[in-house]
């Protein structure tokens, strides 16, 4: 009645029932997951991916989406970039803002989603889920950025050469490591496509005179070079919007300027959204394959959870497993990166 | 400006960046998310409030919805009742029918939600998104729970009583411990509200002559006897649904049995919906408060995960604090608790 | 460069943009939509393929889940049934239970998710989302419920007939038209396999004596037999839970009593969940394809939404679009639904 | 037993169940939903609070995230910027590139999610959701950008300013009515921050020789000094990401500028995110107001609906309402809007 031929097929292997053991570790609870379904199995299957991606010469785009650094996630990724388990960083920019709020000394507050809003307002707190963060507090960060621009020539920045500046800064006069500081030691790049929508906007935003230029489009130029020359590219992103966007279009830009450019070999994500909206935030990497930006064969994995549950998991298993083993890293040069050969119209 | 003594009534606890260490296990790693925010905090809580329940004397209720067992959590549950984290497991048909096909021998598979469905059915497949099943063996599983009736009483049964003496013919001829086989031997009651909702309901539907009767009635009762005669109730959701609806709705019953039920003290549930969509399954616990369901002093949470992932992170930290800890259990004896002694109306 | 010949498969229709019009009515509009994309084009296609349904002889399932009497739906259920466009109702006793409630000429309000629930505790309100409703007024009706049943036969019941017996009571001396009073008016059945998970039963809990006996496996046996006898069959689900799963099961139990049964035809859904979550609720037609539950060649359509937006939107839409038509009805007759002929183990 | 007094503050109006009429029109359904709960009454109340906005000398913020133009609903924003239903849109790039695709005559098409994304790069058929573009047509619109571009002076451009002079350009040649063209008729200034991630960034960036510059700073000040000037301000958002958030922060920055800025006076969104995943796309409007960036009195709604549902209906609705209303046009000058006066630190 049934056919078997085809069941041979589908049947490759069992589901294994998670055992709780309270020896394990978090990598072996994190490989023991990958016997199971659903979202663990995913969660599972994307240590796995970040591994493979680590131990091959794979560039390693990061994208950044969501209140990670006030949600704690800050030293997280400054672990990701000091240990260069990532090379190119794509924010949002309210995650740089905080992290330079943390940068230069100040905190973040454990607060309540069931809160009057209006009595916060009064006490001078602004609220982002279940975090408070002090309002002159956060003034005083704006002015940080707001003075740090006059150290600057008068010349279009791009935001990875600002961002990488204001490390530097930061490095020298800030009272913690962050994502800032830790990227301009170790060499990572920090692309911020849409710098003006935040409080370093809003910063740049009170300044008299002339207006600061950001090169956005050389940001443009930058990334799809860094995809065009890796010998392979893998994306990481946590959350949608912009830096999920920004770094799938490298692949399209790439491809645009003639080069053979496959798509990102190494896809992963860790969302809370779903395809069903037809948004970017939630599409599935088979989605982006149809445009090029995901290899035909690349290794691919989304997990639905919230990122502040999935990110430090993943990312301690991957210290477990990397422990002892040197990473090649990827070339990063950017120096002939303006130059445009030809594009697909030539 | 602002009201500062305002401020300092929000202003109580720092968000402490989540820092990765490799050599921390799982209980360390979940406490660790408790500095952080959003769902990692809600998680670290719930091992907390968890942990709390079995070092009070609270008996312990917990609904098991969503196709758990296929997705490999059998163990989970087993490991849970084996070691009495919990006291009473009410739970959908599925799991359950799940549980005995697990029992019995049979095997889910890893399978893919990117599948054609039509090629599934030709193979006799049975797709619960990335797990597979064997039609034949589900009907084997079938045909068990159809000849297991013929060795019992013609009169009404409880689900209760049902499932306890299926755990006791199962712990004789099963080849593996499942969740009714360690109930059986543990003394954890299991109830079924929606029984007939189920590859059980199908299989005794398929049964000529009289119907079997289940006394869904005397489930009602003898929980919220349970409810009453605790000297704390807990509650633990895994999914909304049925489960969760019938553990919520004992402290109703027993507050209409004019008894003194002030609601459960102890309140966790692992959830993928959400409040606004206004069903019960994504209700929040505050929204249970006004019913009186749960207490005005409940120590309470809700996070917003996949139960495959955060199930066995929280009871491997479990397992991890409760080493060499002896819980002392509640009475769960029913001797008369088919006797309502007044209602409200009385 | 490209496959041409593959092209011209995929392009056959092109978006039609949503053109804003003053004059449209709600048919016309939900048509215009079917132009575009998105959960839109679904909404659109709903109200088609239940068109269809009513056009040809298919019998119709319809699975009521979530709070949607409480949320203002009662009447569109009861011109559901009054109209024929449902033959069968599967519901949560949640909305049986609020339906009772209205019946009885009590109310429900309208209130705010952002309330301190210890407030409405105080104030003896019960909260679903934004709908108070008054906790004496709830016992009322769980003693007409209680009282009710002294006029029955000491004998197990089926969910369908108690509910007809129920609705003829209320037709008598109910205030308001509702949806038990207008199915028994109408000859619809309605079905309520976890009806002990309800106010239905906690009311029957707190009888004193012998249990009321629910004979729940009746209530499998003749829903498999309204299938198994169906010229076609139709499914509906607004939510998921207990309704859609106990809908989808009569299916697979019509199979194994050896009649031949494809599966559904026609299959609409509305629903706020995922399939990633893995669970039945959100699971996709294509699933229980897998399953034989829908038919290969079945017209589908899966609506992520609001039912509260969606089933008001299709069902006027449908009003519109059946005037003066004269739908022949399935037969619904149950008289030898209890004679199982064989099963596949005979 | 309970607070009577209490209670007669929340019950302030019952829910008034739906009734079903064929011969309704859309207001009147939309304006009937504002009787039941859930996301209905949010939909009805949404219609309510936009009406307000329109009726009030209001400045009316529009933010446009998710894939809205390939999914069909290009000439619902034409309808709102030609009949001035708002003032100002902040639009992702996305949106902007595939309307200037379809002003230029191009179409989308209607696929389907359910395809394997392999087959359609054979076919060069780029997918969002259940909408296919052809790639080359899409090249083709990318060109038009790319030699755009040499019509303009070498110098910074605001977005603004370029997306006007493009959709003067685009008047002249385009052969379809779209947003650009409809805006630089109607005088609707078209924000868009992030310009550089999307296909228009793709653009710019295969051009050789010195970067074209966008003033992203310049946005910033423009639309601060917009929301400082306006009587009131409200805003729509769609979806959330960048345009919620630069719209937001319109009234931080206005604050800090010194003016007395109270936040927007009117606030509605659409979206399909929720509050605890912690993000700037799914916070309430309550958050916001910790912030300062919605008023203290502010009427708001957060309507949790596909947009492509909500947005037609919604405004469909407001047309029927304003027929015949002469709505008073808010001041849009920009003459001076460079000049920050003084700033929270002088």
């Amino acid at each position: 009645m049934f056919d078997l031929e085809k069941r041979k097929h589908f049947l490759k292997k069992r589901v294994s029932p998670f055992k709780v053991d309270a020896r394990t570790d978090v990598s072996d609870l994190l490989k023991r997951m990958g016997g199971t379904a659903f979202q663990a199995r995913n969660l599972s299957k994307a240590v796995d991916v970040w591994e493979e991606m680590l131990k091959t010469r794979t560039t390693i785009f990061f994208g950044l989406a969501g209140a990670m650094v006030p949600a704690g996630m800050r030293e997280v990724v400054v672990f990701l970039i000091k240990n260069r388990f990532i090379d190119c960083l794509v924010s949002t920019g309210a995650n740089l803002f905080h992290d330079i709020h943390e940068i230069l000394g100040w905190y973040h507050w454990q607060g309540s989603p069931y809160v009057n809003d209006e009595d916060l307002r009064d006490a001078g707190l602004d609220r982002i889920y279940d975090v408070y963060g002090v309002e002159e507090e956060f003034n005083a960060s704006d002015r940080y950025i707001y003075e740090f621009v006059d150290k600057l020539e008068k010349r279009p920045y791009t935001t990875r050469e600002f961002l990488y500046l204001m490390g530097k800064d930061l490095a020298r006069r800030g009272k913690k490591e962050g994502i800032l500081t830790s990227a301009y030691r170790a060499g990572v790049h920090i692309y911020c496509p849409a710098i003006a929508d935040s409080s370093i906007g809003i910063a740049l935003g009170l300044r008299d005179g002339d207006n600061f230029i950001f090169d956005v489009i050389g940001d443009v130029k930058e990334t799809a070079e860094l995809t065009a020359s890796a010998r392979a590219s893998g994306v990481i992103f946590i959350g949608g919007g912009i830096p999920k966007n920004f770094i799938q279009q490298t692949e399209v830009t790439a491809n645009m300027m003639c080069k053979v450019s496959p798509g990102h070999k190494y896809a992963l994500q860790i969302t809370s959204d779903s395809p069903h909206w037809g948004g970017l935030s939630g599409c599935t990497f088979e989605e982006a394959q149809s445009w090029g930006k995901i290899a035909r064969d690349s290794k691919r994995v989304t997990v639905n959870c919230d990122a502040t549950i999935a990110l430090p998991l993943i990312v301690t298993a991957l210290a477990q497993r990397m422990k002892g083993v040197k990473r090649k890293l990827p070339r990063m040069d950017l120096t002939d990166s303006h130059r445009v050969r030809k594009t697909i119209w030539d």
